[in-house]
This record gives C-alpha cells, structure tokens and sequence, in this order.
C-alpha cells in the first residue's frame, strides 16, 4: 500500500497507543470523582492539556478540549452576534459554522494565498471574527498569519479610538498545519486556534480550543460543567492523552518531518514531469506545507485517476474527503481561480509517516502510465 | 480495590478493546476518503451503528454518534421553541441544557418515582420535550416510562384533535439504564433516547441518540455534514466499534447481570443494617437499578465517610461525579423530600464487573466500622 492521503486521516502512532492505554482499562476513573485513583486522573489529564498548550506557547488553562476540530470551530463561533469574515477557501467545517451567521469571505490568490487588501476592504465594523487556516486542507498553502494578525489588531485598535464596542478575533484553524508549523499563539497574534488529533498521528474524534484571556465564548454543550463550563460531559481522558502526546511528538519532529517531505515530494514531483500533459503544481512551494503535493493534469478525469491508482493499492484523493464524498466540486480551487478542467484533473497526495523515497518514484510512475492510459482510450473514442 | 462507583464510570471491557485496536493503527482512513480501505471502514462504522441501534430495537439510521451523553441531550433539545418539561431529579446534562429553554420540573415522590399527576397537570400546550431518565443516577430509580408515554401519547392527540400545531417529543436519558433494562424505543414509545458509551464498559468520550423518525433537529455542530448534517466531524470510528460492542455485551448479559447484582446488593445492605445508625435505603428496590445501593446514615458526614474508605481503597461517592466535585447539594435527594441531615449522611454504591461477594461483606463491615468510629468521635467532641 502507497497510502497519500495523510490530510485525510492518520494512523495513530506506537507511542500514542501506548500513552492512551492504561486510560481505558486501569485508570478508568472519572476525573471529577472524589476519590484519590479518580484525583489521578484528573492530574493525568490536566498534565495532559498542559503539556498540549504548551506545543503552541499557551497554557493548559488556555485549552477547552473538545470532540474534534469541527466542534472546536463551531465553539469559536459561539458567542458571535455580528459577522465573520473568513478566506474563500476555508474547510467545510469554517463556512458551514459560519454559514448561520453574516459572512464574507476573502479573496484568494492563483496559489491560495489571502489577498491581504480584500482582508482589510471587508473588515467593517460588523467583523467579529476573522477565520484563516494557517494551512489549507486541499493545497497545502500557508498563510501568513502573523501579517493577517497586524491587520485585525490595527482594526482593533482603530475601533477603539473610535469607540467601537464591537470585539474582534481572529480565529485560525490549525487541524493541518500542526504537524509541520511550530504554532505560538502569542508570537502569532491568534485569539483562537482549533487544533485536532486525527491529523497528527492522534485518536479521532479529539480536538481542542486554544481561548486566550478574555475572549467569551458561550457554551455548545451544557452540563456538568466540565472544560470552564464550554464543553460539558465526563472528559474523554484517554483522548486527550492521546493527542497531547502524539502533538508533543509533531512538534519534536518539525524540522526532521519538514525536511523528509520536501525531498519526497521534489522526487514525486520529478516523476510526473514525465506525463503526457504537463502537470500544474497547485500552490506555491514557498507557502506551502512540505508534504503536500497537490497538482492538476488538465483534461484528465481525477476520479477516474484516483480509482486506476487504487487498483495498484495507491491512495490520493481529490479533496477535503468529506467533500469529495458529496462529489462537490471544490470551492478552494474554484477561489484559486481554477478551470472546470484544471479542477476535474486536480489531484491532492499528503505525505506522512508510513512514505518513503521508492514509494514516490513507484507512486508518481503509476500516475504517469495512468494518465497514458486514460490518454490513449479518450484517443480511442474519439477516433 | 473495591470500586463501587459504576455509575461514575467503567472500565472498557478486554473485548471492547481489541474490537477498537484495529481502527486506531491499521484501519485508521477516514470513513468519507474514496478508496476502497476507507470505504470498508465505513462500511464498519455503519455495521457498529446498526449494531448499537439493534439494542434499543431501532436502525443504524435511527442513530446519531455524539461524543457523549451530555452532547445527545443538548442535540435532543436543539429545536425546541417552546418549553421543556424534565424530572426534578434529572441529570445536569438535562438541567443546564434546558436552562435556555423555558422549562419546568415534574414532581416526584419519596422513592423518587415521577408524579403522573404533576406530569399531566404541566402538559400544557407549550411543552415540547418531555425529558426522562429511564433510571436515576443518584439512586438508580427507574420511571415507568410506557406510562409517562401514553400521557405524552394522549397529549398529542388531544394537540392534534383541537389543532394545536406544537410538535410534542418523549426524551429519555438512558445513560444508567443501558446495561441492566432492556430497552426498546417502539415499545417503550421513545422519541429520543441519550445513549453513553462510558456506562456500559465501552470508551468515554461517546455517546449517541436515537432519533425517531420525523423528528426534526438542528445541528449543534456544523461542518463537513457527517451523521446527517447534525453531528459534523470526522467519524470517531474506534470510538462507536468500541460502544457498539460495549452495548452488545451488555443487552447479552442483561439477566445475568440483573441477578448478579441484586445477590450482591442484597449482602451488602444486610451488612449494612448492622450499623449503629439505621440506614435508610433510598428508593423502592422494586423500581430500581439492580446495581444501585444508594443509602443515607443521618447524622453522619457521608464526605468524611468517603475519605475514611478510601484509606482502605474503598471507593463510593455521594452523588454524581461532576456534582460531587463542585460540593453542591444532591437536588435529586431534595426533590424526594429528604431532610438535610439525610442528604448530608448519604453515599452511593453503584456495582459492576469487579465486585463480588466477599467484597460486599468486605465494604459493608467498613462502613459500619467507619460509622461506628465517627459516632465516637463525635460524642468525644460532645464531652
């Protein structure tokens, strides 16, 4: 198996499993019961958050855990009464919680970098929060979020003078970014940052809020009052230690990590120059995440790609998954300025932990002939 | 150890983990990726649902995956314009996420059985959930819910004759009921029923609810669109194996379990008539949890009791864990009129897998002793 598509999902590592496992069966106990095995747990957890916070310069105070990214987005959006501004090409997780509240969205570059003039045209006096990926989830492409957060405190700053009440955040979804940015919220300039384990080689259905001083969210989930009231219901004790630990590994690996994926993705790369119709690279290498490839053939059928290359037990896929799923087109490539056909011959490969230097020769080989072989029966047909 | 807090929390069985293990490390693809590895953890994911749904005698499509008990009864109430009408003894999963609501509390009795009465008299045309736990947390109480379903039956027909447009929906939390009531939402006339993976021997960190067909509800968390549009997030696939099995087991061992535990609670209350104090069992044993012993020494401070057994790696609680850690005073032992010197003098015993016989004997002759050696200690102080 050549398994690309680390964006998607991720295996949970050796080390995590073993981190989560005494939690499941052994020190089981709940962490608000009053007695001293369960008061251990409860340390183990908030050891956790810390050690958590601490991979993005905060706090475990700072952290709200939650069941995933997603919900960590929608809890950022809680307590919004004006309008969120977010990048054209946002997750589905960002425009669709943002979807019941005023919205714009900003512009795009050609490589998908934020049109830093559209951000500052469109942050009116309704703005509430401002929503950037540090990453994006389709092509990998990095934005720069500590220019994204001079604007938003300029505008701050001016409502203030001006006497504007309205607050105004900026809100970052880090769900790929993590395992390849050293995040500092502070040095960054971010008020909330969504972070999630099933990207990192962590459990799914794990995820966390960074919240700095200050900013007020209003609860999703209502209950016993666990995570400062934000996110009731008995804390899912070996999920956290499971994330915590597995981003506490990202981060000692960023450089090592980073270093590998840009010379596999410069082999893969190599190897599709080979196709018969010239490969687009999808962003700039510059702003991008290392181990994304995303790249397009035009006139090509992706998916039809994708199902040639799963026969040989090669895994890339289109897009968010969750997307594709749906067989949408994609609103990231679309914002980029794409053609229909640019976009139909879009394919998206994620590196990760399981790749290595054969498998992206073998890999970017097996698209080459694919695309040869799609080539010659449209030939066919037409004939 | 003798653990006596089931209630608060179960271990995940040894079969519930080696069914998730696979789905951390090997089959860990996202369920919406497009190739065939991640179709079959789909297809896995939707095989565990149909499972857990066969428990309460309902579909895989019947069921929503949450990441909890307390997140299925805020999506239970996520519609909900008018008011809602819960059990004055309800969980805070219920209370705080009906607090936004316009709300009332039904009455209930010395055992803490609901008042019909009380029910019907608050009925009225505003209500829309009627929210009850198929057992009490506390002291394990279970309501007669096929009844409490036809007095909602009959107040919908009556909506209906006279053209009352207010939809009117049944909830019932049974997070305590899972693994000793055999549950079947047609029978039962259940609309929607909170399901908790962490009761049942399975994974925290997931819960899920059945919704009966018909019933609409908004999405607390929007995304990528995942389990109907109303829970979306990447699928915490590990998470449901793990449940699924978990309530399997569970509905097998029902009987057997019922049995088990009415033997052991049997030895432990008799040791517990030994005490110098007369205890006062809590509820009626015929309409009551077989595993619950929840039991009030009046006089004594069931706070500095629980430390004195924990010394002997004795582990009971007063009440519910995320009450408990907050110091607030049970309001499901005031809703049953107790005074405050038997709340005050009250613990609960909740019993599971680990016990045994010579545990009871074990617990029930500590106890006794614990309360023996307070009694001195007061009337020392007295002197």
């Amino acid at each position: 198996m050549i398994y690309l598509d680390f964006a998607a999902a991720t295996p949970v590592s050796e080390k995590v499993l073993l981190a989560m496992r005494p939690y499941f069966s052994e020190q089981f106990f709940n962490p608000s019961a009053p007695y001293l095995p369960a008061k251990r747990v409860k340390e183990a957890y908030m050891e956790a958050k810390n050690q958590l916070a601490h991979t993005i310069g905060a706090k475990g105070a700072d952290i709200v855990v939650t069941a995933g990214a997603t919900e960590s987005v929608n809890l950022a959006f809680s307590n919004v009464h004006g309008a969120i501004l977010y990048l054209a090409t946002e997750h589905a997780a960002v425009r669709e919680a943002a979807s019941i509240h005023p919205h714009a969205e900003i512009n795009v570059g050609k490589t998908g970098l934020i049109d830093l003039k559209d951000l500052r045209a469109k942050l009116n006096d309704d703005v509430e929060i401002v929503s950037i990926s540090l990453a994006n989830n389709e092509t990998g492409t990095i934005q720069p979020i500590a220019e994204i957060a001079e604007i938003v405190r300029a505008a701050r700053q001016d409502r203030l003078a001006r006497g504007v009440k309205t607050p105004l955040y900026l809100h970052s979804d880090a769900s790929q970014a993590m395992s390849l940015i050293d995040i500092n919220v502070a040095r960054m300039g971010i008020d909330l940052l969504t972070l999630n384990s099933a990207k990192v080689y962590g459990p799914k259905g794990v995820g966390a809020l960074y919240i700095a001083h200050g900013v007020k969210l209003n609860p999703i989930v209502r209950g016993g009052g666990q995570e400062r009231g934000l996110r009731s219901g008995t804390e899912n004790v070996a999920g956290l230690i499971g994330f915590a630990t597995a981003a506490v590994q990202a981060k000692e690996h960023i450089n090592g990590n980073r270093k590998k994926y840009e010379k596999l993705v410069e082999i893969l790369k190599n190897e599709l120059k080979s196709s018969p119709i010239e490969p687009i690279f999808l962003g700039n290498k510059k702003h991008q995440l290392a181990n994304f490839c995303a790249v397009s053939f035009p006139g090509i059928d992706a998916e039809r790609l994708i199902y040639k290359l799963e026969e040989q037990e090669i895994f890339v896929s289109t897009g968010a998954a969750c997307a594709a799923s749906k067989g949408e087109k994609s609103h990231v490539l679309t914002a980029m300025g794409l053609s229909d056909t640019e976009i139909a011959g879009s394919i998206r490969m994620t590196l990760g932990a399981l790749n290595d230097e054969e498998q992206m020769h073998k890999a970017g080989k097996a698209i080459v002939k694919a695309i040869q072989e799609e080539l010659s029966r449209m030939k066919g047909s037409n004939e």
